[in-house]
């Protein structure tokens, strides 16, 4: 694989579980691809909850909106520019704030592979 | 390590070579912290340019300003939101826009340890 840009413009997104408020995401690399890590954007809707056993190494970056991510050691909020880093292993509840957020999200290995 | 948020406030950049317009770094996460992956802030001064023989996987997130990456395969232009994959082996010219720039990034494995 060459080098590569993406833009959320060029995402196709996907919705991972059924539930509401949504909680879409969009795999730009993954395993697919060859490569070891899974790149892609998150888009929460207003207020969307995801509860999740973290099974692969997640660095999310917050892009647009608030997102607040709970785990074993508190309660973190993050915005625009801020980065949370959701080590293997790790249980957490990360909540989307009332004007959704979009994310964009680094994993290694494949978080695809890892929760199926 | 437990779940970690991280601002660009947070963060102590570091110059990455004798050069300018400079080109700062800031790890969040990595080699120290016993993880697969390096995370942090880059800063790029006005019209800044780096070339880099990629020796790790290179994930990088424009968060302010406009950087454009040429390689083999031609040159894309990033600006706030878009992400830049470089995968290892890849040789690249990063240059940022007459603004600058400040990108977040996730390496694997640790870039520190790949390029001393």
């Amino acid at each position: 694989m060459p080098v590569q840009k993406f833009a959320v413009a060029d995402a196709n997104f996907e919705r991972l579980e059924r539930q509401e408020p949504a909680i879409d995401t969009a795999n730009l690399v993954d395993q697919r691809h060859g490569g070891p890590v899974t790149i892609g954007y998150g888009r929460y809707g207003p207020g969307a909850v995801l509860e999740e056993a973290i099974a692969v190494h997640d660095t999310m970056i917050v892009l647009e909106g608030e997102v607040s991510v709970t785990s074993d050691t508190g309660t973190v909020a993050a915005g625009p520019g801020d980065i949370v880093y959701m080590p293997e292993g790790e249980r957490v509840t990360i909540r989307a704030a009332e004007a959704g957020a979009l994310t964009a999200y680094v994993t290694y290995p494949h978080w695809q592979e890892a929760r199926l």
